[in-house]
């Protein structure tokens, strides 16, 4: 882990990344010693940095120090934070933060073959997103929606979690985008109230553009997903897995169901 | 400041409060080395530390922590943050997650006398706070909202900033619980949707109670704060700040204006 320029693997207990999330990351590929699509995945650290109002470090310097990750772990998963940096209470941030910046390493996860190639089982989260046309799109650190939306399944069969906003409308995967195919077309959902917009999206996007498909960014409901030809989703880490599979409901214990059967078989009335 | 129950100024850099704002904090006032309404601060922290699945530590503990703080810092305000712990990657908590704890304090700030007693200037914020009925109410490290809202004024006269929601409801401020008052009646806004229930505003609440007082949680608009005989805001640093003057807008360069006023002026057509 490189923290501010220099091994280390602790922060000030008194940053603002840790206070309020306030700060943005991005999480990418390191394959054989090299970030992939790092200038793609700088242009949306800088993007999402503007966003809140914080001077994203150098590309320079993030490169210089995304390659000392690199050189000692050729095949990772790299995550960068940059947050408003350590400062006394208050919200209003001071004019010029001292800016903290992470970079750290992980090992490549190790998915089953069959998610790429012959898709996943998704769970459909009960939690739906809240909007915030402010800091849609942006891969910020409040987070907590994809948390407690990955706390709801611990089905080790299912692969990722598609969450709703609170107009039913379908938005993403937990740490995905999606996309949907029908009749040859693409479809992905609008991403300016909530959700966070990924590289692997606009490479997606890119690709259909390139190859003459059409792809219409939009909202999209559980109807759209149940009606497609096929669905995916996409980001840095898992790259695209296929959905084979949407899981809306099991049940496993049923005492309710159960005492109206046993009323209706046996009852008197 | 202790973390973990340990003199210390720094945590790991891989805790989830960090990477995902994923815990809780409390802020109250030491007073002659005795914690202001402790056991009323534990109770919503162990309430909020349980709205996100988190097991609170022991009061036994916090108390204990909180006694060395206050011993080493009798006048302060404390702070005390609550996080899932440190983790690998990964949205999903672990089973049993090594919580971190960190009791932080720090001066008590200096405010003007007239706050409290002849009112503040408050400004009313641009961003407009999304709803999520899962996160509403709780004293949460996702804060990003409020960093966007208090950055959006630098005029010292201005002592707090209100806060609206998407639907055009007042909420709070962006630190404080707001109250108003008409016709002898209290109320209040109703944090179902969004915003955080600060201890100050339960006993405020309490307060109306012992003393018949009606007290009204519901929806306001900005129409009935204009509308009022008094309003005011409350938390446990401040206190209780009444609302003297709220500040809308205030021009200062008018450069298009003064173009048509020109043109009217003198214009040929």
């Amino acid at each position: 882990m490189i923290i501010n320029g220099l091994p280390g693997d602790s922060i000030s207990a008194n940053d603002r990344g840790l206070m309020y999330g306030d700060g943005v990351f991005r999480t990418l590929l390191i394959r054989q010693g090299k970030p992939l699509h790092w200038l793609h995945h700088y242009n949306k650290l800088q993007h999402d940095c503007d966003a809140i109002g914080i001077v994203c470090p150098s590309v320079q310097l993030l490169t210089s120090e995304l390659g000392q990750l690199a050189q000692s772990q050729p095949e990772s998963v790299a995550k960068i934070v940059i947050t408003r940096g350590p400062a006394s209470r208050g919200y209003a941030p001071a004019a010029k933060p001292q800016i903290t910046r992470i970079l750290s390493a992980s090992n490549i996860p190790e998915y089953p073959d069959t998610y790429a190639a012959q898709g996943i089982k998704v769970h459909i989260c009960k939690l739906r997103l809240g909007h915030q046309p402010r800091l849609a799109g942006i891969k910020h650190l409040n987070r907590l929606e994809n948390v407690l939306a990955a706390a709801e399944w611990d089905d080790h069969n299912i692969a990722e979690g598609i969450m709703l906003d609170e107009n039913e409308h379908v938005i993403e995967g937990t740490r995905s985008n999606l996309f949907l195919v029908r009749d040859g077309k693409l479809y992905t959902p609008d991403l300016s109230r909530c959700g966070v917009a990924g590289l692997q999206r606009d490479r997606v996007i890119a690709y259909a553009r390139q190859q003459r498909i059409v792809c219409k960014v939009t909202e999209l409901e559980m109807d759209d997903l149940l009606a497609a030809d096929e669905i995916f989703l996409v980001n840095s880490v898992i790259g695209l897995w296929p959905v084979r599979d949407i899981h809306r409901f099991s049940g496993k214990h049923f005492p309710v169901s159960l005492q109206i059967q046993d009323w209706l078989n046996n009852g008197s009335n």
